[in-house]
């Protein structure tokens, strides 16, 4: 397929550094050409080896090195937009971890940047949908096999929150993934939201309402559950399940390895997204290097990071409130009609 | 344990003849002594080759009848209340099946009675108490290794509805199961209820709102949430999830024989709650038949059989106005104070 | 169906106090007429409570006691013989605990005396062709779905053995269950075993060989492995697995309550055979009682006692030698033709 | 990690193809830059579209090519040894599919050919140990939790077998992967094999015995039986479970996602090893092609694929004898002392 993806990498911080290392050893056809960070020490670090590579203080630098002919966008949320539109500016392909802009005016000023432009660049880095359960459940809910989709059970669990995780966050950090797998999976809008409380745990920080119990309503009358709770102790548990007509089918549960000792027959439950969702991020990204070496955008889109967004801010007033909260949806542009969903 | 227990059982339709061969044939220390029904000649099918039983077309007269030390009531639910209340009157110990009573206020003058009366006579038919699987569960609970339980994630699904099935049903006669369950697993009461509409199911009868998802909240700020779909078509499947501060525990999975044929490994769904808790039924009689024959009243009481009724009265509200709902109980009696949970 | 039936257990052990137990409180249609025991003792404290049995030294004088109409023997192996054949005497129908008879011709000398009678009278404690699943397995492989068996993989495990177990007890006392259990599934005699000695785990008493693989051929050309492991350590654990022409069927995995805590989901596994087939043994017993009363034998009968007895004898044989080793069955007695499989 | 591995691929037919195009398209740091098929025109179309790949009819002529750094042999196994040893005579590394040699005089002759080279060039494509859940497995059984392994319990089973499949191959094809499985996941060499034979398939073709169950006795005590069954219908299982002293672990059960449909709840069962195995292939060849970048050798070795061939021969004669068969191999050269294990 030609020459090498020359990728600027945004961000050489936790998840940065993952990509810069996917990117250099896991992933077949990219390079790593530059890598900005404010820190220049830790984007040097984490380039160490690698042959090729520049290193900048300054994201717009990093653009403009030389082979440079894509960006991943790994730097914190609040830098995103301004990344977005000089990537846009320099006609640079993008993949941008989520969020693509923490909020949804500012999305919303991303996708009508990209449309001003005519044409798609952005590839939003929802990664579940690279995941082999939840493109098998996705195959499946697109056949005929199960009829339409009803509902959609969702859980969301992390072992413990890290400091500073508030529970605001529990909405547009952790549902923001189920809120686009559930407009993915059934192909529908968010329309409305409300969350309620159970009693908070013992175990979560002082003032953290945590767990949470979404519920969202569709564009196509179902219902979207999701417990997110993310302090409960005992592992990374990320499930679906989706009621049809005609049946049902759920994923993940725990892996198959079973060990049996002292009265027990165990399942190991990861502990930790990076595990859970490994393969996911390497097919993520190896997806959007073959597709960008072909000119094309495939995964999902601006307009899917907008969309999240705009549900997660609705979510968050229904949080406060206590209220069923409608999501109001700017128009979609014709640029997205028809894009991979 | 000294002489058999001799049972007037007041109905003999679908349940009715299910208790009277219960009780001739696979309960132990009970023999079938009187059977009512208006209609005598199907009382004289269900008691076919039952030495000593009598056949009458009035309860009262059954309850008359000699021999008679207790009550096993399976007629409809609107005759409820007058044979508990003729049960009292003549200080026969009773096991009535579910709807103890089918409205509120009549489940409350039959615990009013009893109140009077100055003693438990009455036992409710919620046989999922006497599952194996929901017995482990509570004592999960009950124990200290879960932590203070945080949510009820619960499903309850049947393959098809019977004619005339209606959607207030699904709370008060389907979700009914789930209410006590709830109560009896996190001992606490139901305090509001909600009911969310996804779409219908395009297989079940016109104007039948079927799914519907009921979010109950407890006076120990737990949620309960309950998935009812009465034609889902695949199969009676009642699962329980419960979330807790240090772990969670679900029973309810298919069972165990796993077949693989032609590119699946099948575990069979069981079609029909009589399958499903089949163990659940003997249990529960036999333990109140020896509770009986010990003169103690163990299982859950008309208290119980009451506060099902109020909730799920709020429930059909709740579904009615699509709004959160508050259950305005009763005060407790103090007779069913450190009754059995 | 008529007067209860009036059962003289033999033996008020471990074994025999359980049956007087269930006979008394569990199973309907029986009662406790006698119990035989050298110690008289015990058996009072078995009887406790139970209204008009009488407790004998000798089982001859249980089997004259007035009331008794069939006979439970649960006393050990070597006094079955005699047991049985007084029970045959007297025309008494018999539920005999495994084994029938110790040594294979002590079982032959049993069977040949039914057949003098000229009719069935006795019931072998094979209670596994009770249990639920193995009940279910059975009609599977019974039926047309999977075609001709070709292998049944099975798994014997304890978590530790009592004292004074020897390497041949592994063989007929434990694998005896699975020798019943295969020629009742398959409908096959076994015909020649090889027993395969992994080496010995460290937590088993020394000298023992455990675990211990057994293979067994059979007159249909399948094969049968059995791991037998009774120092395994973690829990009972049952399992079968059918491998057909047409696929496969497995049952005895771990049971479905699965609790999440720490990083790992689990599944109970029971630790004693008690509680995995409680259900069984109520269920033989009670199947036993019914169709005595109804004047018929049903289970598995004098001639399954003496096929196990002799296929055990082989495998010991097998064990001591190290080299396949043919069963050599004295051929079926007509009596035995058409008999419950 | 500097320039880009270059390689030789042997074989173009659905092997070498697949692997050219994981080469091409997945693996990083490597890119093909020759491949050798004597059906040229085959080989000109699995690499359609690769830049700066040669074609060549001979092997020799692959290996000759500019930019070839390493090997990898996916050409029929008759071909392997003249390749290896061509591949040595240059100091290539070579990754060589499965079987290393078909016969084990050959495979010791190119062992024998490393060991005089002085240096380790050859990695074995027993892919199984890149497989998740088999190193999971693997290093559970090098952790201290499980303690001693007492036994393997093996499956392979595939849907049916491609024409010309004799019953020599279910052993020397098939069980080959268990066979170094059995040696990777115990640390110990198989010292005995004993074929025993169910009666066959109705579904197997006419001829072909076909299942087997083959039992090995190891070094260290253990037993590993393994059904074959390359005619089973219903899909491509291979599961393994560890029976150890202080507990067991098993793995291969069905993947994840459960779909319930009338009146099952069933799980996917692959029908196909590409299916199945897609990770593992990925990860050994990226493996590969970082351990040679790094100058090193890091998987199965040429020795591996000795042993396997030692033990698969000991299993053919086995299945042709019905007899136990003792394995006899040469003695280990002190090159693969410390080999990746």
């Amino acid at each position: 397929m030609g020459d090498l993806l020359g990728v600027a990498v945004l961000g050489a911080g936790h998840m940065g550094a993952d990509h810069i290392r996917r990117l250099d050893r896991v992933v077949n056809g990219a390079r790593v050409a530059a890598v900005a960070d404010p820190d220049t020490e830790r984007a040097k670090e984490a380039t160490a080896g690698i042959d090729g590579v520049s290193v900048h203080a300054e994201a717009e630098a990093a653009l403009a090195a030389p082979g440079v002919n894509a960006v991943l966008i790994a730097s914190p949320g609040p830098a995103h937009e301004e990344a977005l539109l000089a990537a846009f500016a320099r006609g640079l392909p993008v993949l941008c971890e989520k969020p693509l802009v923490p909020d949804s005016a500012g999305a919303l000023r991303v996708v009508e940047a990209e449309v001003r432009l005519g044409r798609r660049l952005t590839q939003t880095g929802f990664m579940r949908r690279y995941d082999t359960e939840y493109a098998r459940l996705k195959s499946l809910l697109d056949g005929d096999r199960l009829g339409r989709p009803l509902m959609l059970h969702c859980t969301h669990r992390n072992v413990s929150s890290p400091p500073g995780f508030t529970s605001a966050m529990l909405i547009n950090s952790s549902v923001s993934h189920e809120i686009d797998a559930a407009r993915w999976l059934l192909g529908q809008e968010l329309t409305a939201v409300t969350v309620l409380r159970p009693g908070s745990s013992a175990h979560a920080p002082a003032g953290l309402v945590d767990p949470q119990f979404v519920v969202f309503e569709t564009s196509g009358g179902a219902l979207v559950d999701v417990e997110v709770f993310v302090n409960c102790g005992f592992g990374y548990q990320v499930r679906c399940e989706a009621v049809c007509e005609r049946g049902g089918a759920r994923i993940g549960e725990e892996h198959s390895m079973v060990v049996t000792t002292a009265g027990d027959a165990r399942s190991e439950v990861p502990q930790d997204y990076l595990v859970r969702f490994a393969n996911a991020y390497d097919r993520e990204v190896q997806a959007w290097v073959d597709a960008t070496r072909r000119g094309r955008v495939t995964g999902p889109g601006a307009w899917d990071g907008y969309a999240a967004s705009v549900v997660a801010e609705a979510g968050v007033r229904a949080l406060e409130s206590g209220a069923r909260t409608s999501v109001e949806q700017a128009p979609r542009p014709e640029l997205y009609d028809g894009a991979h969903r």
